[in-house]
Formats: C-alpha cells, sequence, structure tokens
C-alpha cells in the first residue's frame, strides 16, 4: 500500500445556507479544496452524504457533483453510511491513492438539511426503522437511554454532562466557519427544551446545511504541490449493531473501540500519542462514551474529566478544538470530512486562535446511528 | 496492486417479492454467496444500492446488512451511483482487495422498489432534479429522446428496435432467476402501451425487487477456497454529464465509451477479446448505443446488427445471455452485481442452457441515469 497524504482542503461555512442549493455548496467547498491544493484536475471523486435523496430528492452525486465541479469524466461515487458518511468517503479515497489506481483524488461530504420539514425523520433512517423509527424512538430518544444508563451506572450529574456542550461552544467561537461561535453558560444548557429526558436542546446537535472536501494523494508526491500536508497514518473502520437493543452494554459504543484498535494498530500509536481528537458530539454523552472506547480515559471516568477540564487546552487532550458537532454545526454528510480538515488546520499550524500548541498527531472519529458504523483517522503532521 | 478474484455469488429471484423486505433479500444473497464461496467470516463489506431511503426508508445499509448477516463488527459501507451503485460498488470491493487492506469482502446490491407507490419519481432522483424531473421529464422521457435520435440519425426502424427486448426475454427463458422468462414476439412489442414515444411498455426494463451478492479475495489466495473462480482483469469507472441536455449528442453515452477503454487498458485486451458482454439495457436503445460505445459495433450499426442476430449465440458477441435488465428484471442497486454474477456463471461453465461456449473472458458494463455514470468490469476464467 502507498503511503497517502492530504495536499489541501476547502470548506462552506456551517449553517443555514438559505441561498445554496446542495450542488452549490459541493461546488464551493470543492474548488476551495482544489484551488488550496494547487491542483486543477483530479482523477476521482468520492462524495460522502447521508440521505441526499430524503433531504434534497437527488440522488446520483458523484455524477452530479464531478459534473457541476467541471471534472466530468472521472469515476465519481456516492458514500453513504448514516453520519459518518464523510469519515467513510475519505476512508474509500485512501484505499484508492493506497492501492494504486489514481493520484489526486477529491473526497467531499455534503448534506442540505434546512430545506425539508421533518429533517428528524431523515435522520432516523440511519436507525434499526422497523424495530425503533417505527416505534416511536429516534436518536434524541436512543442517545438518551444511552446518557441515562451511564449517569446511572458511573453517578454523573447533569451539571456535569452540561460541560461538554459548554467545552465545544468556547472551542467554536474561534473557528470562522462555525455555525454557533458563541459561549453557552450552564444556565443555558439546564433551561433549555427538554428533548429526551435527561438530554435538553444544549445536548443536541443541530441541523445544519454545509460541505467540505480534500485533496488526496500519494505520499511521494505531496510536494509537488505544497509545502503544507499531512500523512493518512491509520484508518480504521468498524460496524456495530444498528439497533441500540443489541448493544450488550448501553454505556458502551463497541464500533467505536473497535475503528480506534484497527486505526492504532495501523498507525502504531497509542492515546498517549494523540494530541488532540475531533470526536462525533451528536449528542453531549456521545463525546463522553466515545472518549472512553478511544482510550483516553478510563470506562466511566470520560464525563467527569471531560467535566474537570481534562478535555481542553491545558487538559489531557484537546477534544474537539473546532466546536465539535454541537457548536461548529453537524450537516451529517459532511461532518467527517470536516473533522478531517480542522486536524489538517491544526498538523500544519493554520488553526489560529484555536490552535493546538505543538500539535504533531491528530484523530479524528465520525460515527453513524447509535454507533451502527465508525471510522477513525490518525492524520500526522511532517 | 493484488490481483482480486471472485470465488463465490448468489443471488435472490428477482421479481415481486412482497414476502421479504430489504434485509431478508440481502442476507439470503449474501448468505448464499458465503455458502457458495465456503466462508464463515468476511473482513469488510460493501452494499450496493441506489434509493434506499426513498423506497425502504432505511439508510445506512452497511452497518443494517452487516449485523443482519451475523458479521457485525467489519467496515461496511454503502455505495451508490444510481443504476451503477452494485457495479461501483464491486469497484470498491475490488480496490480494497486490490490495496492489500483487506482479503475476503464481500460485495452486494439490493433494491426493494415494489413497496412504494411511485418508483419512477423515486429513479427520477438519478437525473439532475433541478433541470429535467422537476420539469416533467422522468427516464422514460429521457430515454425516447435518445432513441428518437438515434433513428433520425442512422434510419433504424421501429421493428428492429424491437429487437433487443424480443432477444432478451429469449435469453431469460434458461435463466431461473430471472423476472419475465419467456418469450415475446414482435406483435408484442409493437401492441404494448406507449411509455413515451417511441419507447413502448416492452423497451422499458421493469419495477423489481431482489438482491445479488460476490465474495472477493485475492487471486493468489482463490484455490484455499474453491476451484471455481474467476479474476477481474479490468475495471474502469467514468461520469458523464448528469443531465441529457449536456451531452454533445444524444446518440453518444461518453461515460461507457471512457469506462469501457479504460477497462480494456488495465486488462490489455480489445473488443475482439470478449467472449460476451451484459450490458445496461435499462430501455432497448441503451443496449444498442451501450454495445457501440463499447466498440463492439461502428457506431450506428449496432442496432441493426443486433436485429439481424449478431447479439446473440451464433452472432459476433451474445450480449445479455442473463435476459439482462428487461427480462431478468432491474433491482437497480442490485443490477451491477448480477451481471457480474452472469459473467462468473459463464467463465465457470454453471449458466446451463444459456452457457456461451468456450467463453474465456467476459464483460459487465453497468450505467446511472442517462449516462452520468458507468462502470465496466472485464472478467477472466481461470
Amino acid at each position: 500500500m502507498r503511503d497517502v497524504a492530504i495536499i489541501g482542503v476547502g470548506m462552506t461555512k456551517f449553517g443555514e445556507l438559505w441561498e445554496q442549493n446542495i450542488r452549490d455548496m459541493f461546488a464551493e467547498a470543492a474548488l476551495k479544496a482544489m484551488e488550496n491544493a494547487n491542483v486543477e484536475k483530479i482523477d476521482a471523486l468520492y462524495v460522502g452524504a447521508m440521505s441526499s435523496g430524503l433531504y434534497a430528492f437527488q440522488e446520483h452525486l458523484g455524477s452530479l457533483m464531478a459534473d457541476y465541479i467541471g471534472q466530468v469524466g472521472v469515476p465519481a461515487v456516492r458514500i453513504e453510511s448514516a453520519c459518518s458518511s464523510g469519515g467513510q468517503a475519505v476512508r474509500m479515497g485512501f484505499l484508492d491513492v493506497a492501492s494504486g489506481m489514481h493520484d489526486i483524488v477529491l473526497v467531499g461530504g455534503v448534506e442540505k438539511m434546512w430545506d425539508v420539514e421533518d429533517g428528524t425523520f431523515v435522520l432516523a433512517t440511519a436507525s434499526d426503522q422497523e424495530y425503533e423509527a417505527y416505534n416511536g424512538v429516534t436518536f434524541p430518544g436512543l442517545y438518551a437511554m444511552i446518557a441515562r444508563a451511564y449517569m446511572e451506572k458511573y453517578g454523573l450529574t447533569r451539571e456535569e454532562l452540561a460541560q461538554v456542550p459548554i467545552k465545544n461552544h468556547k472551542h467554536a467561537v474561534n473557528n470562522p466557519n462555525a455555525q454557533y461561535p458563541f459561549e453557552i453558560d450552564l444556565k443555558t444548557v439546564l433551561n433549555s427544551s427538554m428533548v429526551a429526558d435527561p438530554l435538553r436542546l444544549m445536548d443536541c446537535s443541530p441541523i445544519t446545511d454545509g460541505a467540505a472536501c480534500i485533496i488526496l494523494c500519494p505520499l511521494d508526491r505531496a510536494k509537488e504541490f505544497t509545502d503544507k500536508y499531512v500523512k493518512i497514518r491509520g484508518v480504521g473502520a468498524a460496524s456495530g449493531p444498528i439497533a441500540l437493543h443489541d448493544h450488550k452494554d448501553l454505556t458502551r459504543l463497541e464500533a467505536v473501540f473497535l475503528a480506534g484498535q484497527r486505526a492504532y494498530n495501523m498507525a502504531g500509536v497509542t492515546p498517549n500519542d494523540i494530541n488532540f481528537v475531533e470526536v462525533h458530539d451528536c449528542f453531549s454523552i456521545a463525546e463522553i462514551v466515545v472518549a472512553e472506547e478511544l482510550g483516553f480515559f478510563e470506562y466511566g471516568k470520560g464525563g467527569k474529566a471531560i467535566a474537570e477540564g481534562q478535555g481542553t487546552y491545558g487538559g489531557k487532550i484537546v477534544i474537539n478544538p473546532s466546536g465539535g458537532l454541537k457548536a461548529k454545526g453537524h450537516p451529517v454528510g459532511a461532518t467527517g470530512v470536516a473533522q478531517i480538515i480542522e486536524a489538517y488546520y491544526q498538523l500544519t499550524n493554520q488553526a489560529g486562535k484555536r490552535q493546538v500548541q505543538n500539535a504533531r498527531i491528530g484523530m479524528t472519529q465520525n460515527m453513524g446511528g447509535s454507533g451502527g458504523s465508525c471510522v477513525v483517522h490518525i492524520l500526522e503532521g511532517m
């Protein structure tokens, strides 16, 4: 397998993008990434998107986007794995370059979520519809059960749980692409609307429009294009039970553990080597469980550690310097790619006020459903 | 890149499968393929499906299917490229094995199309919605324009065009998995309902439920599992304009030409080396244009050649020995994988009464939309 580098990135602002349709958003991000990487022509295209059929009544995004960005002719497909679609698309682009098939590969993610009335129904198509959504439980309810189980088992308080979105909003203040770049306090979280007990509105990632793209090439060609590139050192992916009731333990997300182990093994590093991590905080409880599965904290200790400041600058590891899904926004298909972009900025020392000092190795963790799929990347600055 | 082999296949019957939901169909095909390949455990899974969101209100098929076939834990994603989703999934599985990442990879395709009222609307999400479907033209109309242009330019008659479905129905008689395994005659075609002038019902592939799966492994490991395996010798893919109005010539499908050239180049063969081909005859005119783009006939001569018997047993090349999309059925996400299965049967001498004698090299061509995407595989018997 060839080593693979990321040589350029581009994204839209995340938020309510009423003036842009799905192709406009993708094209903006793709053309920015190509300009950033100094490439005019690509060899292949991967588009991560969860449910463009239900959100935008448009499938066949590979063809549409190749055409719309002026690269018609290249092989182009869409990758779908619910909210991990973007990260999985990066994994497919990695395989393509690693295999030797193509050299310059554009990987993007996109989701246009604000144009439909019932976005929560669409998101529920990532769950086991016949056993979950059709019986009335959507994702806030599923993650509420995880939160309740975790709080009971480990004694995590409601106030401690609230520290996750408080931290992520604080990080987002320094991210110009974030949907909600402002701070929130404990009162805001605890007084926000109840969504699914114990989760309140401020525990939940938002509905977001957005797109994010990166350019991959063989590591040994990266210098032809730029001096700002990073190496993809580890890639791990796993599936988990799609239905929450099939998890052996509600406080575990085993696909995250498996994907993390595979990425660590491939990269030859341990959690102690990771300087920062972008995790999939679709709900506040998810960040805690994920941080444990990835080995940053012992099981049951992650919630309290993050509440005590171990997940921010000066702590054990900076978690979600971008602001995470909660504050940066969560256009589901774009999220996994945007995480990679944050890692790229950090590892090339371009993260501005949110720069993690001396960042050399970073990780991204992108997840579908209630742990039905997960993909982890370990990236290294050069 | 490592050489890749197909070591086992499995599929459901194609048709109206009212007793099976999307996961039942996939599991049937997947477990048959694993049994056929003598493998009990897989390393990775790819699921081709066009619009499971709109057809079955279920996304996240990678996770769902990995779970439902008892392989939870493996990396699993869905691949989408409209009606070429299945073929593109095979291409992703090929890259995965070729790269050295995984050894035993299951690739499947599935579509559950009969459970919604307006399947034509769903299919139209493969077109350029904002410029085509929203203005009232769906795929029968798009291909009717191609047919009209071809007939005008090259003098193809309505009666000659009818010979495509007549041939494919004749082939399907010998395919136990076909949806419509019976012969039709000229009168049946010419008297069938007008769908979009000049295309009648018998020119159009049907609505179909079904699933198809194959098992891939490195060629040098194939003998561990079976003595019936084939080599994937060439893989080519391309995008084309998603909207028909962006084609420079209505009688051309340039993505097919490009994908074909890439596959020929990789395989080091020419059209004369191919013993049979499974093509994407979503409409009768498509088979003709595709056969020309792949180099089996000169431009403008394919229609008459097929009408004169050059596309069946004893002619220049057997086109669609399985019965093609028209008579075997077209569960869109499964089609590209089912084409590969037909090639596997032919190249391992298991095609029964529809066996192409001395078949050594076969080709499959799977297409999305009105040529917005295409993937071509060249397979070789061992």
